[in-house]
């Protein structure tokens, strides 16, 4: 069937990490998708730094893997660099993130794409979107195609009347060498959505033959890498290091220098940039106490010189770029391979979102990505795995999927955005989930893969997995309640830690949950020997029995909170309910509620200007 | 030393085939070069077909190896597919074509030239031309950047005042997705340089997955595939079909009917497309009469699904490529990933050129590939690679290098840019060479590499195997000169071929020398094959002693003619002459001269409208 025939259930507009996520996770879902992107050959671009993970994200990136995505195997794939970060913290804060070969990454999930069933690709450019009624029925290309779909999905990313800004300079342009997109925003608007514009910014590239690493200190990657994904893909036997140096005061003066021929300074750029991914301006504009900055000095591939400056976005001029990036130990001689530039891009504040990302004004049209005003890849791909899953659900005629914020920073990060919106490029911190215990990076895939497996997304052998890993997981603790150690056995385990011995036998269990020992102090013990090896018990299971010794009680607490918190989440608010009949609430409460139509007290109860005093009235109210 | 203070020796504008040779060949003949490309992502991007070599083709790309040139090994190491065309015919006619896998040429191509020393690059967009006089001195930027250079080579493919059109529409751009580029031919125009237009186009790209094989005809790659180039690389162990289809009548009837909305037709496209490269609207309209015309189907890469659709190159509107190309057998159920569209741009007429790719009118500067009025990726990167060449030798004050007809076909092809112009996408043929049995693939590196090893650009390892080849060909047929062999040893090789046998003993080499017979036929006889083994002859080498015992007679009598002509090469005519003094030339000649101004009396006899008794009156007028 031509494209001018067919009608698709599913049509993303956008390729990067949010449109590649949500053309995945619909077509998986049995939608027939097309995805639509101005240049097929830039699909899943990393626009930015080469890596993927983080702090909170790298949560993100596990938990679409369980719910069957396909950030993480491309990741793991195209990885050059694996670090577990803040290793020496409790679990809950444990990171792992991936530097890539950029030039694979994209190819790798093309490949993955191309590989996956009903799922249609068409190069042009979307400048239309058709409506009947209240309800998007298709899309409109610059060739003047109109393509019918029962959904839509807008991924636009910086390419909505982007804007890039080098110093005094001023391009149009969706990415560096790219054309920005036109016409979206403005049928949007004719339908009453607002709109904003938001900023984010790039540091320059550079050519690593230029640099002397041996004024840096050298970053290596993890000893034993772990993976992103659950399944399929194996740690690095080979890794590129990275390397690290600062700025100091002479760069921070030079840099000041620019600051009235800066965009962001002179005003002419009135957007919010990314708080927490500041441009070097603002770091030394706004913490001008500090002496240095961190430059992180990252490689883009296994075999490019091709090096990301990590640590030092910016739209200074490139004049005062080049002079003052030479000002850093190892950068005396750099050759730029491009200047760093600042873009503005159009959003539409994401409390115009229903959970599912489906707009409120428009039926079937769902937003993710950029878009929503967030910002980093992760992010993006999360809400595109959300809205390619809602996007099919509705074609199915079937209920939304919405993570609570209990169950995934995924459920965090919309719930956020949905319930407070963002004016500032919106990031993802452990800080913004209140169950940070339960949201762990090691269990994405025992928390969300039977969810996704329930729903049709996640594989079967992602399902199995998770059924082994909680098997085993149940039986090692079982062996080590139910398994006494004689004092023969365990005493020279604790004298060698200086601990006091034991007088009697006790239960395995009750020794291992000391906080001083973990259960590799028992690795010679025969019984405990014996039994990993009988079971087939490896690292991972061994992780999760040490957490649960010794993080139990937290993670008990967490859910009985969660747990409390969730019944509010029963306690539904009738659609387009009026709160101004409700005389008791606050003015405010009264206003944002209006705005915001939470569906449920919990999302209620988390509007920024509803009091806990307007939560007890809205429960009366509801007749509780 | 930054982009500000540098100057360099050579600055290349672009990097498609011809500016990606230009920036190899002149960095490694030593000069600090910089590649300025709108986007380094896209190095060296098949813009269109997925192949390199061919008819005529295939003859470029090994004499840009046997130059030292990077494209014969790029090719080999990203190919799919090989094959050695017209092997049916004399080995003047035979000519290797590879498919490549479109993602891996560009990625390899970028790696080759990062590993290449005096070479930096830099992303930004060439907007304007630094003058001092009638020199270049410089490129300035849209950044604003002003980077100055003793040498400017122009490589700037369809960029310049690019325009895009599909059916009625017509959009800015170089590339599918891409901008164009404008200010380059303002300048240039200012400088009294002569512009015009040509347009080219290419075909649908379509998903894979959505034909239907069984309806074609596979196309497989050689059994024994060689490589193009003369070092380094190895030949593929598996390869990729391509698929061969027709069009029909009902497909020609559709097309027809969309010509009055095709801008070729209604007039809104004026300038010229290739000839010999024509979309297929003007086949089925010069060709009214075939009722098909072959359509191969050539896959894009090693895993991906995109298929280009050889022979279907087009600019018809949007609806009519769909409806048409679902007539095709095998096209039944095709699905677009993008329409086939015409591009018109900017050329420069090349008789504004010296041999050496610089211009006249500006000193210093080079222009190469599709801004000479050329077409092809091998046309483009020979251009470039000469200029890469002669930019350098510039910079060393160095006496510029040209390849005479006779010595490669190089030499043809920049010699009739030169001499005749071009008003169409000039494409080599073997027919444009008059001594084609000279210029043949398999020799291409002894014609060249000790030139090119002199001029310090080929590489030592390349100049030895060149010196190994010369030797052990020489040695095999010194062998075959001097053995003799009895008929009791040739005899049942010629009775078994229905031959006449032999007498009484005769030299080896007057037997093989017989059309019927060639040296595999005597594979078994133990003295060949002795010698064969202690001297390590493989088959490129009996290759050569075979084309030696077959064909030296013509190759013989080719030369002599090169010689008689190569000495009115001799015949200098000093700068700036003045025509019209020669009052016995004929008014024709005389405007040519004038206009094309050769710099040899053979150069002069080569000039359409110059008539053999103008050239008469010339040697006379010389002294001659």
């Amino acid at each position: 069937m031509s494209l001018f025939e067919t009608t698709y259930d599913v049509i993303v507009v956008g390729g990067g990490h949010a449109g590649s996520e949500a053309a995945a996770a619909s077509a998986n879902m049995g939608a027939k998708t097309l995805l639509i992107t101005m240049n097929l050959q830039n699909i899943a671009q990393m626009s930015c730094n080469p890596a993927m993970g983080g702090i909170a994200k790298g949560q993100i990136v596990r938990e679409i893997d369980a719910l069957g995505g396909y950030s993480a195997i491309v990741t793991d794939k195209t990885a050059i660099q694996f670090k577990m970060l803040n290793k020496s913290k409790g679990p809950a804060m444990w990171s792992p993130r991936a530097q890539s070969d950029r030039m694979m990454f994209a190819e790798t999930w093309r490949n993955m794409l191309e590989q996956t069933e009903n799922l249609d690709f068409y190069q042009d450019s979307v400048n239309g979107l058709i409506f009947d009624g209240d309800k998007i029925v298709g899309v409109k290309t610059a060739l003047g195609l109109e393509i019918k779909s029962k959904t839509v999905i807008v991924t636009a990313g910086t390419f909505l009347n982007g804007l890039i800004h080098i110093g005094e300079k001023t391009f149009g342009g969706g990415r560096a060498g790219e054309s920005s997109s036109t016409g979206i925003t403005e049928d949007l608007v004719a339908k009453g959505f607002e709109s904003g514009r938001m900023k984010t910014g790039t540091p320059p590239r550079v050519d690593g033959r230029s640099l002397d690493y041996s004024k840096m200190d050298e970053q290596p990657g993890d000893d034993n890498p772990e993976t992103f994904s659950y399944i399929e893909t194996s740690p690095l036997t080979k890794q590129r290091s990275c390397y690290l140096t600062y700025t100091n005061k002479e760069v921070h003066d030079l840099l000041r220098d620019g600051f009235d021929r800066s965009p962001m300074f002179n005003g002419r750029i009135q957007s919010t940039g990314p708080r927490y991914c500041p441009s070097i301006e603002d770091k030394i504009d706004r913490f001008a106490s500090k002496e240095r900055h961190q430059i992180f000095v990252e490689p883009e591939g296994w075999n490019t010189v091709e090096i990301y400056v990590n640590g030092f976005s910016t739209s200074l001029p490139e004049d005062i770029q080049d002079k003052a990036i030479r000002l850093i130990p190892g950068f005396e001689n750099v050759k730029f391979f491009r200047y760093g530039y600042a873009i503005e891009y159009d959003y539409f504040p994401p409390t115009q979102l229903k959970h599912s990302l489906e707009t409120k004004l428009i039926e079937n049209l769902f937003f993710a990505g950029q878009i929503n005003g967030t910002t980093g890849y992760e992010e993006a791909a999360a809400q595109g795995l959300m809205a390619g899953v809602n996007a099919a659900l509705k074609v199915q005629e079937k209920e939304p999927f919405v993570l609570k914020r209990s169950e995934a920073y995924i459920g965090v990060l919309i719930d956020d955005l949905i319930t407070k919106g963002t004016e500032e490029p919106y990031r993802m911190f452990t800080s913004r989930a209140e169950y940070r215990t339960l949201l762990r990076q090691d269990n994405a895939d025992l928390r969300l893969t039977p969810i996704s497996y329930e729903l049709g997304l996640a594989s079967e052998e992602r399902m199995n997995k998770v059924i082994e890993k909680r098997e085993k997981t149940h039986k090692l603790i079982q062996f080590l309640e139910e398994t006494s150690v004689s004092k023969e056995q365990i005493n020279p385990v604790l004298e060698k830690k200086g601990l006091t011995p034991i007088k009697q036998s006790m239960k395995f269990y009750k020794i291992a949950a000391r906080p001083q020992l973990t259960l590799s102090d028992f690795e010679n013990l025969e019984a405990l020997k014996e039994f990993i090896a009988a079971e087939e018990i490896d690292h991972i299971i061994i992780e999760q029995v040490e957490i649960h010794l010794k993080y139990s009680g937290y993670i008990e607490k967490e859910k009985a909170n969660a747990d409390k918190l969730n019944r509010l989440e029963n306690v539904v608010i009738p659609q387009a309910f009026n709160y101004s009949n409700v005389k008791s609430l606050s003015y405010e409460a009264r206003e944002k509620l209006t705005k915001i139509q939470p569906t449920t007290i919990s999302q209620a109860s988390r509007i920024s200007g509803v009091s806990p005093s307007d939560i007890s009235v809205l429960l009366v109210h509801m007749g509780r």
